[in-house]
């Protein structure tokens, strides 16, 4: 299909950002990305979200370090911290409440929170790459999570979902190629027959594009990568944090 | 700021449609749409999630009665349900893995898939409105969510997240408004000091939208709803039916 508008075309061309120019992001724009994120869709208007835009380089510097050293998220002008809040949520709810139990604890209310703000991070980072920005999504931020919201001061029922580098791109990167659609997109159903031929397409796919990008030197399969991946014990933490701010307690 | 171009005044106008034209969406289009969507960023390339693109009709209806009769999921004329989905990943996975553990039960894999989906999803959204189609997110297929699993033949490490409705809007809707800026975008730190204030805005706000829209029958402040909202217990099965699933176990 011949991409009909400009929409679709900026959706189609998304890269993430790793190298940003030392030019700032003016407070129009990211009042206009903000605002942008606050336009998508949130469960029964709850906006259980709140993103903090982090632009002291000391703290950068600080949350660079504790995400694994990532380089970028100093060098952006602007790092933004997407976390789920039902601390907002509740203060407000408060004054008209008496003995009521609550259900802030529940997992269905981590699950929206944590859809609602990655509705709105979408939508700004669309909104962002639409005034000329880029981005890269940040779940480093969720390793050493404690610290994190420490350093952040976020009260409980507010955690650090992931952050987000904002600025201008130094730098063109290539497009990683994704799955093939009719891995993704089912019909009526679940089709779990056709899912090893899929793989074994998109095998090729990614690794020719990483041999390629990499001059020779990688071209390892997407479902080895994948197995790396999954093998990995990665935020074990995350339960306890979670439970720790008050969250996932049922 | 003036809304500097396309993209960010379609991000701006976004509504929930809940009518929809009797009008076909095409295939085209839906693989326009799903495309876009897998151009949205996934953790570690992860690419977590299935969409199943429901059109029978017999099954819109079923999935619209267990989504707590929602009629307009019978009228779009497709029904998305976005679902968070490990089990490609460990079927790809496994041809690599002898004895190793791995992780898909983690609750940081289960966030992963979660955000993952939900990105997808909003850039489908957006693609959508791009082409003159309107959405609206059901969470209400987590009411009963074993069965809508089960129906759509889903298997363990795959759950819906949230349903889509999409088609021609077949009538104009009102905009909600959003919580002011300052509630939701905060500067180098949590600012819990400012809360009370901001909900304060928005309450009247939202209250003098509600009694335009209700013709003053209801308006009430968004806090009160808020209130009811967390005094709800809503779908206090998820835990239980997500560790089914194989999901959440640590």
């Amino acid at each position: 299909m011949k991409k009909a508008n400009e929409t679709l075309e900026l959706l189609n061309r998304h890269v993430s950002v790793r190298q940003y120019q030392d030019k700032p992001v003016s407070e129009e724009q990211l009042t206009a990305i903000i605002e942008a994120g606050q336009m998508a869709s949130t469960s029964s208007n709850v906006q259980a979200y709140t993103v903090i835009a982090v632009t002291e380089p000391g703290l950068k510097k600080e949350l660079a370090h504790l995400a694994g050293n990532q380089v970028y998220i100093e060098q952006c002008p602007v790092f933004l911290v997407w976390c789920a809040d039902l601390y907002r949520l509740r203060g407000a709810a408060a004054p008209h409440l008496q003995d009521e139990e609550t259900y802030e604890d529940s997992t269905e209310n981590l699950l929206v929170a944590t859809i609602d703000v990655a509705l709105a991070a979408q939508n700004a980072a669309i909104a962002a790459e639409s005034l000329g920005l880029g981005i890269v999504y940040i779940g480093g931020i969720r390793n050493r999570i404690a610290e994190v919201a420490e350093r952040i001061g976020l009260p409980e029922l507010v955690y650090p979902v992931f952050g987000m580098c904002l600025g201008y791109p130094a730098a063109e990167t290539g497009q990683r190629p994704r799955l093939p659609l009719a891995a993704v997109l089912h019909r009526n159903g679940y089709q779990a027959d056709t899912l090893q031929e899929q793989v074994q397409i998109y095998d090729e796919v990614s690794s020719a594009y990483l041999r390629e990008r990499t001059g020779g030197k990688n071209a390892a399969p997407w479902s080895a990568l994948m197995s790396k991946r999954l093998a990995e014990p990665v935020r074990l933490h995350m339960k306890d944090f979670l439970q720790s701010k008050g969250f996932l307690k049922r």
